[in-house]
């Protein structure tokens, strides 16, 4: 096996060919790659029947094994997928500004790309596929760790973009795949600051703080969801409720998912009857402070409770006597991801987005658009938790940087 | 004495107070704190003493004595930049994007200060008013850690300014300084995540790899710069002299000086018998490769010396048989900060300008131009290396980032 140096130094080797790339070569190789996945379906399907096997043998989680099944439609969707990373609008090259100084410098800032990749993700295969349209079309080599249950769907996967650039004449360094299982050489990828610009860990709150922690890497953090509806004292209650269902039950297992319901004293009579009959559809547990249980069934939500991310069935409530204890009690526990307000009051609403602090802040809005697609990026590698960089849904332009080009004829420092 | 994590709470409270400042009530302080530091010059001078007491006890380098040194005209010099901060145009409001989405919601995207800012330096007095003016002016709360040697000083310094915030009714802990000596309290501050949005280490090489290796907040690492000039086969040979003079002598401790010289060997012969004579008369010690060394005296350049940032009067120098040699040699031994080509061939520099991996990229001008000042931004914190969030000078508008405020009617995600 090849060691991780030596994949970092492909990587740093491939930068240099693939920030040279023209819009067109890049294109062209994205539809060829897409081709290829859905010619070569049938070894891929092979190689993920046997991670398929191995995670049934050792009582694999059946949320987590359908997570981890390819299909035919599956990997059509990947194949699309990089077809329209190829019809987005190529960043690099961009000039962002242009200026010239006094003493007749002329200086570009110009949009280029970050360099090498680094992606961490679990055992979704299709990620393998996603990461690398986004990094390729951005300019960038990319090198995947990816969760170790799903390694010979992801090397199958990896083969045959690798293949499939080659024949197009492109370096097959564009995208590695650390092939290991061994945590150790995760844990010495996060270090790889020799040859890596920029590491995204993509997954569950455990797997982000590992990255935090121990990478030298610079990390953008990405996913974790702890998202609030305020429901103001001038709130439409029709509305609240709508968007609270949204929220919560079209898709928990998500990051813009609401977790957690603030309602103003005011309305909590008015709303809480209404919205209990509703989340009883689709059998919510509810678990309020004693003003919620003063008006409708709950268990008690207890501090822990604010400062989860359930993931599930599950939101807790809380009531407030202002649009501030609102704002403090969302500041003081979320996790700076989508935040929303349901009011008609104008003010109440400036103030919410003013003051909340968070990726994303919405007035009478689900916060479940919190994400590229829906923002219209044409494509999302994550969504930042983080203010560097990066904040909110991440697409082409995110996974990019820039350059000072200056253009003097002899001028030198006074 | 206050533990870390108070400072860490003080700071993220007055965050939220700073963030709603109006651009009149930050210029109003920035000139008090600036006449306040002037007015009490006598106090922070006296405390200065202290400092270079120690210093001289200790046998400190005496250009280590001068940079800690403060003088009435150096008190003046910081006042007189936070005046300067005051007329730069606050970045914090403006909205960078706006657009429409099929849905009808509209997407806002605006620049909001990154929230906490800390900033770990050596022992340079003036850095505690300057970091402080930064990031006032752009929203953020920041905490200091200055040098050891300095902590009288810096004291004196955050005092004033504190004492001068109260005075216009504004939070004090927009500035907060770390008094110890410490180092396991450096470490810790390292790793105060919950309250910290940033980290920027201002300081020689030794101190950013530690905080790049130690930090789990996200860090911008400046300042390291092995900086190159390249003479081409078209060089006007003139010109070439004047830049590497500039660009090695004019101040020989910044990142942006020259430490590495590379000549394309078709101008060797011209160039370097009138180079050698130039730097001979700065004394500066010329290590070159075997053909540089049969046209002028010098020292063999070692492997080790193309890698080094000498911030002395010393230059490594390498004959080159290409421009794409050149290319990669920077781009092999640089550390990303300031390139220049000396060249009338308009291809060359376009080559030059897109393939090598550095934050300042120059065609015909001295490296020495990478800087907040001459590049108009009126002010810097430092020079990013990285390609995470800001590279190159780093002004105000560097310490902010953004957020989404979405504005809806009730849209729900289908």
């Amino acid at each position: 096996m090849e060691t991780l140096v030596q994949l970092g130094k492909n990587a740093a080797a491939a930068k240099y060919e693939l920030q040279k790339l023209t819009t067109d070569a890049k294109n062209r190789s994205l539809f060829a790659v897409a081709d290829a996945l859905v010619r070569e379906s049938g070894r891929i399907l092979a190689e993920n029947e046997k991670d398929i096997a191995a995670g049934v043998k050792k009582g694999m989680h059946p949320g987590l094994i359908d997570r981890l099944r390819l299909t035919k439609e599956r990997i059509n969707g990947m194949a699309k997928g990089l077809r329209q990373v190829a019809e987005l609008v190529d960043p690099i090259g961009e000039v962002m500004e242009s200026f010239k100084r006094p003493n007749g410098l002329i200086i570009e800032k110009r949009r280029v790309p970050m360099g090498v990749i680094g992606i961490i993700y679990e055992s979704r295969p299709n990620v393998t596929a996603d990461a690398f349209g986004l990094c390729f079309k951005s300019g960038n080599a990319v090198i995947l760790k990816g969760g170790s249950d799903a390694l010979y769907s992801n090397r199958a996967i990896t083969d045959v973009i690798r293949d499939a650039l080659r024949a197009e004449g492109i370096t097959e360094d564009a995208v590695q795949l650390i092939a290991s299982t061994d945590r150790a050489v995760t844990q010495e990828f996060m270090r790889l600051k020799e040859y890596v610009d920029l590491l995204i860990p993509r997954g569950g709150a455990g797997l982000i703080k590992s990255v935090v922690e121990n990478s030298t890497i610079p990390v953008i953090e990405t996913g974790t969801g702890n998202c609030h509806v305020y429901v103001d004292e001038f709130a439409d209650c029709d509305m609240a409720v709508s968007i609270i269902i949204n929220a919560k039950t079209q898709r928990i297992g998500v990051c813009n998912a609401c977790e957690s319901l603030l309602i103003h004293e005011a309305v909590k009579d008015k709303l809480l009857p209404e919205l209990y009959d509703a989340l009883n559809k689709y059998q919510v547990e509810i678990r309020g402070d004693e003003k919620v249980a003063q008006v409708i069934e709950c268990k008690p939500a207890t501090e822990e409770d604010y400062g989860r991310e359930y993931l599930d069935y599950i939101i807790s409530m809380k009531t407030v006597a202002s649009v501030e204890e609102a704002i403090a009690h969302i500041n003081k526990y979320n996790t700076k991801h989508s935040e929303t307000i349901i009011t008609e009051n104008r003010e109440n609403a400036e103030k919410f987005l003013n003051e909340v602090d968070a990726a994303c802040v919405y007035v009478n809005a689900s916060t479940r658009f919190t994400d590229g697609f829906e923002f219209g990026f044409g494509a999302e590698i994550g969504i930042s938790t983080q203010k560097l960089h990066a904040r909110g849904p991440m697409g082409l332009k995110e996974l990019t940087s820039y350059k000072y080009a200056i253009k003097g004829d002899g001028q030198i420092r006074l």
